[in-house]
C-alpha cells in the first residue's frame, strides 16, 4: 500500500448524531493525517477557505504537503456504511431464492454454493466481486462469514486486505452431521476448533495487529454445532478476545428446530448463553422471533444484534422489532445477509429498514417505524457499536479513522433534464432533511461517488 | 416525429405467457413494421441468420430498407413497463413523506406541490423530469394523474407525445370543499366536468385517435369528490367511453372517512357504483382494506386494481392481497403511485410486490407469495389489462405494437471483475429464470439499454 499524504476534506459533511437525529455541518474542514486518521475538524462561520486556514496553521501542516478534497455544490461527506453481516460465498446467489424459507433455502441454494468454493479460482473470482462490489455501494466494513474451507476464507482475508475494505473474516463452523450435509460440513468439533485457529493465524499473518482485517469466530447457527464446537469457540472467544457472529430466531421452523435439538435449554438464546457464546462481542444475526426473556438475557450481556430487513423479506422469516430491540438497551446494525438478503447494498438495507418497520406499525404498533434517520444510524453507528468499533469509525471525530464516503444526488435542470445518471432528482428546493430522504429512498451506488477506508481511496466513480 | 424504417429485432425475446409463466423465445426474429406494429415473428431451430432470412422473405421486405438490432450475448428483449397509477406533479416528493399516513401526507406534502404546478415553467420541469425519468426504468405506458389545472394538465399530454411515452393523463377532479383546500380546488361540479372536457379536447387536438396519449376520467378519490362530481363524470364516460381511474380503500383512515362522507352507501366500492363509476374501464388504486363483498362487486362490474406496493408500505397503509383479487378474477397491473411510491421504476414495484407478499405469507396465507414470474406478469399485461390495451402491449403477439426494452445484465469476467455500471452480477452459470430473477431483485434503469414504444427509440443509454 502506498504511503498517504495528509488529507483536507472540504464542504458540508453529515453524521449520526443521536439514533434520532443527524448532525449537518457546512462549510467544513476536516484534516485527516497520512494515517488515515481525523486529526482536526474546523467549522468557521461559513466560510469553507476561513475554516481551511485555521486547520492547517492549528495542525502545522505544509499546505503544498496535503491533498485537497472538496466537495461540489449540493455533495456531503457520510461515513462508510456497516454490514454487520454478510456471506461473502453466497454473493453470485443474490437475488435467487425462489419461494424458500430459510431451511430448504439453505440446502436448496446455500450449501451447494458454498461448499463449491473449495475451488480457489471460483472463490477468487466470487470475493472479489463481492468485495468490490459492496466496496461501490459504500460499505467501509463488513463482518463476512465465509466458508468452511480455510484456504478460501483465508483468501478473502487477502482479497480485503488487497482492495483496502475493513473487514471481520470468519471461517463458518458447523459440525452437526444430524443437520448439515456430508458433503459441507466439519469432520469434528476438534476439527472445526483447528481449522479456526489456522485461519486466525492467516490472518494475523498478514494484518498483525487486526488493524483493518480480523477474524471473527463464526459458529454458523445452533443447529449446526455440536455443543463441544461451541464451548470450544466460547474457549477461543475468552483466550483471544475476539468477536462472535451467529444467527438466531431468524425463522419460526428454525426456532422450532432448535427447541427439539436443545432440550435443555429455556429458548434460543439460552442455548448461546449456556455454551458461553452470548458476550458482548457477540453479534446476532435476524433476532426476528425473540421472546421478552430472550430479549432481556441478549440486552443483559451486552450481545448486539444485525438486523437484516431485505432477506427477513425474502425468506418470509419475519420483521425484527428495531424500536423494541432499542428499548432493551440492545446495539443494532444493518446486514444485507447476502444473500439471503438479495442486495449487496446497505442504502438498500436501511430503506427495507424503514419500509418493514411500517408493516410492523400496520399491524398496532405505531411507534415502530423508523425514519430516515434512525435507518442511517443503524447503517452507520449502530453497525460500528455491533463491532466493537464505536472509537473507530461510523462518524466523523477527531481521533477516528478517515471511513467514509462522497455521496452526489443529481439535479434537474430549468428544462427538466437530469445532470446525474442516479435516481434521485433534486429540484432545488429541497431542505438538507429532505435530500437525504431523497438519498435513502431513491438512491443507490451511482450517488456513492468515493469512498476512502483508513483515508485510503478503496472506490470512486466518475 | 420522422417516418420509421422497417426494423428487425434479433435474438432473445422473454415476455409473460400465463401469470405464472414466462415464455423464453432464444434465436428469435421479430419483425417491426414502418407503424411501429409487430409484422411477424419467426424461430428457426437455433439459427437466428435462418430465423431473419425466413422473416424477410415472408414479410417481402428487402433488407437494405430495415434496420436490424441485434442482442449482444445474454441481453433479453421484454415488453415495456405499464404503469397503471402514477402522480406525475408530485414527482419531485419522491422519498419525501417522513412518517405521515395517507391523509396528513396530502395536506402536509401533496396539495401544496401539486398547487405549485400552475405555475408552467415549473409544470413543464416536473413533467419534464418525470416522464424522461419513467422512460428511463422501460414504462412505455404510465396512466398519469396530473392536477386540478387545464393548462399544465395539457402541458403534461404534450409532453408525453413529444417525448413518445404512450400515456393517460387525467386531470384531477376534486371539488368538496369539506376535503379539499381553498386553494387547490374545483370551484363546483360543473366546473370541474368544464374543465376535464377540455383537456380532452386538448389531447384530441394533438392526438385525435388517441393513439399515443389519451384522455382518462380522473376523480381523485371519493371524499375530494361531490356527488354531483361523480355523476357529471359518469355521464362523462359513458358518452364517450373513456378510461376512469380513481382510489380505493387505501388506508383505514380513509374508509372511514367515506363512510362518514357517504352514510348512504353500503362500503367504498358502494361509492363509485351508485355514482357510476365502477366500469369495466375503470382502474382503482391500492384497493388494500376491501371487504369481500367489494371485492365482488369490483370483479362483477370488471373494474381493475393498480397495485401500488412501494406506496402502501411508505405511507404505512397496509398490503394489497394479489392473489386474492386474482382468485376473484379481478385484472390487476402495478402502480408506481410517485409520490406516495418513493420509486418511478415499475421494477423496484415489481421487486416491492413480490417482498411485501411475503410479509402477507408471514401472517398465514403461505400462498400470497408473488413470484419474479408473477411480479413481471403485474408489470406488463396485467397492467395492458388494466389499461383496455392487452391486444396492443404487454407481450410480444403479431399485430401489438413495438412498446419494448432492451435489457442487459452485467456479468463477472474470470477474475471478479465487473463489466457493466449496474447491480446484477452473472457469473455465467445461472440459467434464464435465474437471470430473469437477478434482474427483478437487484436490477434498476441500468439494466435497461434501450426503450421503444410504437417502434420508436425513445431511451437509450450506453
Amino acid at each position: 500500500m502506498a504511503t498517504l499524504k495528509h488529507q483536507l476534506l472540504l464542504g458540508t459533511f453529515i453524521h449520526s448524531k443521536t439514533p434520532q437525529e443527524l448532525e449537518y455541518r457546512h462549510d467544513t474542514a476536516v484534516a485527516v493525517s497520512s494515517q488515515g486518521k481525523i486529526a482536526g475538524i474546523q467549522q468557521a462561520g461559513g466560510n469553507v477557505d476561513e475554516a481551511r486556514d485555521t486547520l492547517l496553521k492549528e495542525l502545522g501542516w505544509d499546505p503544498s504537503d496535503v491533498d485537497v478534497i472538496a466537495c461540489k455544490e449540493g455533495q456531503f461527506f457520510f461515513p462508510g456504511f456497516i454490514d454487520t453481516h454478510i456471506h461473502a460465498p453466497q454473493y453470485p446467489n443474490a437475488g435467487i431464492f425462489g419461494k424458500a424459507t430459510l431451511l430448504d433455502w439453505l440446502e436448496r441454494y446455500t450449501f451447494p454454493l458454498e461448499s463449491s468454493l473449495k475451488d480457489l479460482a471460483k472463490a477468487r473470482r466470487v470475493y472479489t466481486a463481492c468485495v468490490r462490489r459492496t466496496l461501490a455501494h459504500g460499505t467501509t466494513t463488513a463482518s463476512y462469514y465465509a466458508t468452511i474451507d480455510v484456504p478460501a476464507t483465508n483468501l478473502l482475508a487477502d482479497i480485503c486486505l488487497g482492495l483496502g475494505q475493513r473487514a471481520f473474516v470468519g471461517r463458518v463452523c458447523m459440525d452437526n452431521p444430524d443437520i448439515c450435509p456430508d458433503y459441507y460440513r466439519d469432520e469434528s468439533a476438534q476439527q472445526s476448533l483447528q481449522a479456526t485457529r489456522e485461519t486466525i493465524e492467516h490472518v494475523r499473518a498478514i494484518d498483525p495487529a487486526f488493524d483493518l482485517v480480523s477474524p471473527i469466530l463464526t459458529p454458523r447457527f445452533a443447529p449446526s454445532c455440536s455443543r463441544e464446537a461451541m464451548l470450544d469457540l466460547a474457549a477461543l472467544q475468552k483466550e483471544m478476545d475476539l468477536l462472535v457472529q451467529t444467527h438466531i430466531s431468524e425463522n419460526k421452523g428454525e426456532v422450532e428446530l432448535v427447541k427439539s435439538l436443545f432440550p435443555e435449554a429455556d429458548s434460543y438464546a439460552d442455548v448461546y448463553d449456556r455454551h458461553g457464546l452470548l458476550t458482548d462481542k457477540t453479534v446476532l444475526a435476524h433476532a426476528v422471533h425473540l421472546s421478552e426473556a430472550e430479549a432481556d438475557t441478549i440486552a443483559a450481556r451486552g450481545s448486539k444484534v444485525s438486523h437484516c430487513p431485505c432477506s427477513n423479506s425474502s425468506l418470509t422469516s419475519g420483521v425484527a422489532r428495531v424500536r423494541w430491540l432499542w428499548d432493551k438497551g440492545i446495539d443494532v446494525g444493518l446486514g444485507t445477509d447476502v444473500s439471503g438478503g438479495y442486495s449487496a447494498s446497505i442504502l438498500s438495507a436501511a430503506r427495507q429498514a424503514a419500509l418493514v418497520s411500517r408493516h410492523l406499525a400496520m399491524g398496532d404498533d405505531e411507534r415502530s417505524k423508523l425514519t430516515p434517520e434512525e435507518a442511517l444510524h443503524l447503517a452507520t453507528r449502530g453497525g460500528a457499536r455491533c463491532l466493537g468499533l464505536q472509537h473507530r469509525v461510523g462518524a466523523f471525530e477527531v481521533g477516528m479513522d478517515w471511513d467514509a464516503q462522497l455521496v452526489g444526488l443529481g439535479g434537474v435542470d430549468e428544462e427538466g433534464g437530469q445532470d446525474d445518471d442516479g435516481n434521485v432528482d433534486v429540484f432545488g428546493w429541497e431542505d438538507w432533511e429532505e435530500r437525504v430522504a431523497k438519498w435513502v429512498y431513491t438512491g443507490d451506488d451511482r450517488n456513492t461517488k468515493k469512498v476512502w477506508v483508513k483515508g485510503r481511496l478503496v472506490h470512486s466513480r466518475a
